[in-house]
């Protein structure tokens, strides 16, 4: 690791060089017009990963856009990790919001990051991320220092939802085969805090539609008589959690993991400031579940929340409309052991049944995803935490947050693999918005900290 | 009364093509690109006046677009009436659903108008409607028996709010000044059971704002923590109406009118069918306050309804954001004795009183308006009622409806007449819609009846 280490520190520059041509390309996966650019993006990878010593390097064709693939095998007796990123980027509207070219990378200080960050689309999110894994790579390679085999793919259409990701990896089950997945493609709780995502909140979506007359309605000759659909959404909505915050639909908390005593202290090590919190998204107060403080409200616990909400006039000024429809997008959050499709099942049930006779209700689920908790007794887990502790000289804790990744769970049904989330990022990189931005330290501090992931699960794994 | 009803008879197909004429100009106001076919139906009308007989025909001028004068004033202690309508109408949009042009007028007969309707825009609102007062003139002063004076005003800005009105009777008050306003632009409960209105509500009309973090959050990292605006507008919307369907505003009910015994049981003496009232809007079942019907509660009765609501992610598909903000749109129908201001005030107390305090919650009010009645012990109401019993041949009933008019109340404060609403359509007519159409029989039985109205309120008043 200290020859790893060295090399890594000469060539310091060229991996920011290098990394700056590749966020140059504004791989946009959302918008096709630029499809050329993800061709570029995917090709100028496959280059980087030749140069940085990876066999059997490949542009693979998907229904979508392409997957790049890179690989070394050292022995096949030792374990296998297989490195996850993407390479597509959000498009980078509001253009106008933006302090420097989204697409012309440059170094500024800020608050947090004193060393100075990279400003671009796509520095934090995730080029920025997986190519610290490249980089690590090449490092070890270059030195004759790795110590397992390693598999990359990086993908270009994470940003729209993985679509033709499972394909893929159904096609290539054998060839991506692995002890274990390794993604930079989430945060940790602050530079002097390093931390492991060990829980990400599953997902259920629904559509809801309250339909009263077939016809808006004038108010002055209906209202008082006819059933407004808004008025009764709002009435729905508002009965689906008490005045306690708990969700009221029947069976939802049946299978809700309850952390140990243990498990929950070690979550609330963490150095979270409700008056940061509130001040940093402008927050008179926060709300939520009796019993619990925001941390656990945003991590161990499930939530329910609506989304989106639409109905009647909406313009400038008056229009005494009641609407013949109201609709409203719900989601809740569920933690390990909740199954989407269930959950989705009780809320239709439930949200039926306290429809009112005079309106008809319809319910459309959307996709969603389960729950994901990496076990603090997991290989990957205990790797990955004491690789930090080397590197930050910290104490490194679980996290966990409440987006969901669905990758993660396709890995575990195809690949049947934990996946170890090990990201660099700040909460306030800005990823998806404008001024998107990548700390130089964080940068730095991943390509430092992964081989020595790659080492500990390797000895973990061998012993 | 013979010699008008028999002029009117010889000239039956006379006024209808000069009706038509009027229907041919496309004179909508909300639309600048017509005001060259405001002008043209502003001329085409004075010319009428002036072949009916009336003096003083003016095309007046206002910071909008003109209102045609004309009056027959024939002894100044006899009483004068004020006829008031509009010429303009609404667009024609959406043009595809017309099954015949909107502004080339053809008779088709219907299920409620087997003697055949006329299909126009601005059929029945206003044009045919304003045009019976002209021909019931006409037929008056060609044959020597008008009763009483007459003023004639029809504006070309009713359907955008009659904005330069107030203004217009401002300037003019003492020309225009009167005993009574005759309206027709109202509509009877059915052509088998006539009736006048007699009451419409008032309106408050406000937007609502609920404000949580200063920007859209990501609900799987910050769900279960932070306000959520669309849930909680949903729960302040919700305690706005208890489960009696009664409006939880306090001192929101402290001076709404009661009515009578007997007045309640005139109202109800219309045939309002349940039934009949769901089916024609596709309902599956009615709503409201407790101790009420549905004719009760869309007359008498003061409401509440959320007549636009917004918020979040309205697209397709799902969108996992906790907005920073939700919006609606919430209106109050007044009855007599409520002050649309004082309402308001006490919606806007109300409704901060209960913003829980993790959010900022604003009240932005709109132009109100208050409710109207007209007594039934007034000389315009028994003459309208003795006319249309006349002429019907049926018990004319006091009908109250909800749409406020706020032109009613303009008259009242300026001019200081009460208004007689003695509309000749039905609700049935699609006014505002299209194919719009206007019955033939209403047509000509609103001509026979509006002498009967001059005559009878003329007796009433010098005996």
């Amino acid at each position: 690791m200290v020859k790893a280490h060295q090399f890594q520190e000469a060539n310091k520059q060229r991996f920011l060089d290098e990394l700056f041509e590749l966020l140059r390309i504004p791989s946009i996966s959302a918008d096709s017009s630029y499809s050329q650019e993800i061709v570029h993006c995917a090709e100028s990878i496959a280059e980087n990963f030749k140069k940085s010593g990876l066999d059997g390097v490949e542009i693979c064709e998907t229904q979508g856009n392409p997957v790049v693939y890179g690989e070394k095998i050292i022995d096949s007796s030792l374990p296998t990790i297989l490195v996850y990123g993407h390479y597509d980027v959000q498009p980078a509207d509001p253009l106008e919001l933006w302090e420097s070219e989204p697409f012309e990378p440059i170094i500024k200080k800020t608050e947090l990051h004193p060393d100075g960050a990279i400003f671009s689309r796509g520095s934090a999110d995730d080029k920025g991320q997986f190519f610290m894994h490249v980089k690590a790579l090449e490092s070890l390679i270059k030195t004759d220092s790795l110590p397992c085999n390693v598999k990359v793919i990086i993908e270009g259409e994470e940003e729209i939802g993985s679509v033709n990701l499972e394909e893929f990896l159904r096609k290539n089950k054998d060839k991506l085969s692995c002890d274990v997945v390794l993604i930079s493609d989430t945060h940790i709780f602050s530079n002097q805090v390093p931390t492991v995502t060990t829980g990400l909140r599953g997902l259920s979506y629904v559509e809801v539609t309250v339909e009263g007359a077939n016809r808006d309605m004038h108010s002055g000759l209906y209202g008082g008589a006819v059933p407004n659909p808004i008025n009764i959404l709002s009435n729905m909505i508002a009965s689906l959690i008490d005045e306690n915050g708990r969700i009221t639909i029947k069976g939802f908390y049946d299978k809700v993991e309850e952390l140990s005593p243990e498990d929950r202290g070690e979550i609330n090590k963490l150095p979270f400031n409700e008056d940061i919190f509130k001040n940093s998204i402008g927050l008179k107060g926060t709300e939520g579940e009796k019993g619990y403080n925001s941390l656990e409200r945003t991590s161990i616990r499930p939530t329910l929340d609506a989304n989106g909400i639409w109905g009647g006039y909406t313009g400038e000024g008056a229009k005494t409309v009641i609407p013949s429809k109201a609709h409203a997008k719900i989601s809740m959050r569920l933690v390990p052991n909740q199954d989407p499709q269930e959950i989705t099942r009780l809320f239709t049930e439930h949200f039926l049944s306290i429809a009112p006779k005079s309106v008809k209700v319809t319910v459309t689920p959307f996709h969603g995803g389960k729950a994901y908790v990496l076990p603090s007794s997991d290989p990957g887990y205990i790797a990955a935490k004491k690789a930090m502790e080397k590197t930050f000289g910290k104490e490194t804790l679980p996290y966990r947050t409440g987006g969901s990744i669905p990758i993660v769970s396709l890995f575990e049904d195809i690949l049947n693999a934990k996946s170890v989330l090990i990201g660099f990022g700040l909460d306030s990189d800005a990823i998806h918005s404008p001024n998107e931005h990548y700390g130089l330290f964080n940068f730095y501090k991943g390509i430092e900290t992964i081989p020595y992931f790659f080492q500990y699960y390797t000895e973990n794994k061998t012993k």
